[in-house]
């Protein structure tokens, strides 16, 4: 049985055990990550409803949808399946502020939720069967995604998309009940539409790519549902994906501990808008604003000590949100002198703001090779001469300090105001705290997508 | 500023040669071939309009189209241009009977040609603007192709999708009107959907990614339009397109000589719809026939010679269409008994023929390293102990002697009967033929899908 398994090709092994899964033998603390993986990715997504970028891809897609089937989230309105997904997969991922597959840096609900959902709700299956297929996409994503990490990414593969594509489609497989050759097809038909490039993630080509690997997913599994077929070697194959992309792929990270080892279960949720390197630095100085009292006036000076990763990323020039959100000085400041970081913390006017300005003026960062990846250690000199340091080895929203139920919550409620949801935040929360009892989604579309006569919040 | 030209991003050069580009200017020559190329691509489209992969890519299409905008060939209907752009090329090069760049193995016409036909339907935009704009996408999928040819193929990346992907945007950019910056920012999106996988051509995988190619080079360009950009090094930057796929590009290969030296005038086009390694065989195997008065029933024993890249290929085990169309003993059994080698000829049924079957045994490959490439020697032993040979280097369809007007049009008359549209061939083919001087593409779509009350062909 083990040699038969080593043999087996990645998409049929895959594809088996999609096909094998059923909803009621999943942990239920699985099952519970699923419902926070999916109430964080809407409330990324809602967030970002009045984003030009978002906008523009719904207008884009607008022309070329089908019936309107899904609900597009924050938009008060529908579009195709494919034409939802690729604009719910763009706006959860629009910031980085969506969950993260630490292994892989894979922010995995992006393309794999967004055509679980539309595809369940123009099907009027239910919720429990969504959750489940997006655990089991995620699942799918993360493992190709480790199986040639960290090498895919390293050659330039934006792996949330170029991964996140088969996730996609065995979510799909799933909803669609497809067969175990089919779904093995539909995975294989994904390889043929993996893309998604590094040196576009300063722009907006990146999200293009995002949101084509949640609809392409999707058309995978209907082309397998209609009878297309691929090589079964598709993914490991000598001119298969795995090689095209890079190098061939670790078979023991992808199929090793199928249905016992979850990746799905590694998945972790940002507290901050800003690269995870950057949360222990906030934590530290939120703490040190603490033990200030909340009074940064008497800072002097400011030494961020980290890691290589940390001192890899940012400058202590801030000209734009984005310079923002991979910048040490600006989250340093931010956490000593506003006391929080939330989306608004890294936007032009926070950018632009003089006192936050002079503050990164006084932040210096210096390498520390013995602190572990991810943490940090902020030191303060004040001005009667005096030091304060503050030490965060594991930030919330690391693996070991997972965000609580409440924290997301919050975040979500925080998400919904800046979409101009606030008013449905509520609402939305439980319909998605309860979706595994719903017999379809029409609840909860009708909550995004307001029937006639009532005016749709953000819109 | 020689020197300036070798500094310039990829996609900025491009797009600046895109934008500049007049049809005026553009040599009659190159004009007419761009006819040419168009008019075997819609025949190869047309002669696989029974096809269940094209019947079905339409079928799984159709839900998730817009405003029914542009012709789908052979289908007598229509679909949005992103839905209709990826049937249209799935049919045209279905089974690898369409144009050849062969300097890249690139079939050029298939990504480029339905975005472009179907933006202009949709714009009413002339024939003469489609036409350029075709021209200008086989040039760019060529040159981006030919600057990471051959080892992007080799490492196992369908160019005709991977690279067509940047054509069909260029394209549609001209069509659309875009600014340079415009044009190569939509380059620089379609570099982060180019996909496609060489390790799934033997199944219907194949299709969906050059189906993307059109539809998601359409995409670009509208994105573009949007206001969606991307990275300026997109395609050659260090975690960009080109290495990401393989290799550094080699720029003079994409950049030299744009606007003199023309790759779109480099299109070849397939008499036979085999791989092209095997058309020496055929017509050396055509004009032994006639040397035998027609009568191959004195044939004891056929040995074909030709250089590796012919020995690669094939076997004399034919199983079903696809061995057939890579199969030495199949095509030379073919010139021998039949006398042609068209696409019923590489059918089950010709599979299945028991005197095919039979000749086929009769039929020995050697290597002779000295034949030049693509060059082909037939050696027939006879039952009265005589020797017969013709060696074939230059096959009709090749650069030196490229399938006449006459020749394109029978095969298009070919195509249509084998699609059901004997009856329109003639309008069609005069319908191309002067699509320069149309004003819109409106004439033309209506020969492709009857008004109400008159029966589509083909259906």
């Amino acid at each position: 049985m083990v040699s038969e398994t080593c043999e087996a090709h990645l998409s049929d092994a895959l594809a088996a055990f999609v096909v094998a899964a059923r909803w009621e033998d999943v942990p239920p603390a699985l099952r519970h990550e699923t419902k926070r993986a999916l109430l964080n990715h809407v409330g990324c997504a809602i967030g970002v409803a009045g984003d030009p970028a978002v906008r523009t891809a719904l207008e884009v897609m607008r022309p070329f949808s089908g019936a309107p089937a899904a609900a597009v989230i924050g938009q008060g309105t529908r579009l195709d399946p494919m034409a939802a997904s690729f604009v719910n997969a763009i706006a959860s991922n629009l910031l980085d502020y969506d969950d993260t597959h630490l292994a892989t840096v894979i922010h995995p609900a992006a393309p794999v939720a967004p055509p679980a959902l539309a595809l369940a709700e123009q099907r009027g299956l239910s919720g429990a069967a969504a959750l489940h297929a997006i655990l089991l996409g995620i699942e799918v994503a993360c493992r190709v995604g480790l199986g040639v990490s960290p090498g895919h990414y390293a050659r330039g593969w934006h792996i949330t998309a170029s991964a996140g594509v088969f996730g996609a489609a065995a979510a799909c497989a799933k909803l669609l009940g497809l067969t175990a050759a089919q779904t093995a097809h539909a995975l294989g038909i994904a390889a043929s539409q993996s893309s998604g490039l590094v040196e576009n993630l300063p722009t907006a080509a990146k999200n293009v790519a995002v949101g084509n690997a949640a609809r392409n997913g999707l058309l995978a599994a209907l082309f397998a549902e209609a009878g297309y077929e691929a090589a079964p070697t598709a993914i490991e194959g000598p001119l298969g994906w795995a090689r095209a992309t890079g190098d061939p792929p670790d078979r023991a990270a992808v199929l090793g501990g199928l249905g016992t080892r979850w990746e799905a279960g590694r998945n972790t949720y940002k507290p901050y808008p800003a690269g995870i390197v950057f949360h222990a630095v906030i934590e530290a100085c939120l703490a040190l604003r603490e033990d200030l009292g909340g009074d940064a006036g008497k800072v002097e000076s400011v030494t961020v000590s980290g890691d290589a990763l940390l001192l890899a990323r940012g400058d202590r020039v801030v000209r734009n949100e984005r310079d923002a959100r991979v910048s040490i000085h600006h989250a340093a400041s931010l956490g000593l002198l506003r006391g929080r970081a939330g989306v608004r913390d890294f936007g032009m006017a926070a950018v632009a703001d003089p006192a936050l300005a002079a503050f990164r003026g006084k932040v210096t960062a210096r390498l520390d090779a013995d602190l572990p990846r991810g943490a940090a250690r902020v030191h303060l000199r004040l001005a009667d001469g005096s030091d304060l340091t503050r030490t965060v080895t594991t930030p919330q929203g690391s693996l070991e300090v997972p965000m609580t139920d409440a924290a997301l919550e919050a975040k979500f409620r925080d998400n919904a105001g800046l979409g101009g949801w606030a008013a449905r935040a509520d609402a939305l929360i439980e319909a998605l705290w309860s979706l595994e009892s719903a017999p379809t989604l029409e609840a909860w579309s009708s909550l995004l997508v307001p029937g006639p006569g009532t005016a749709a919040p953000g819109s």
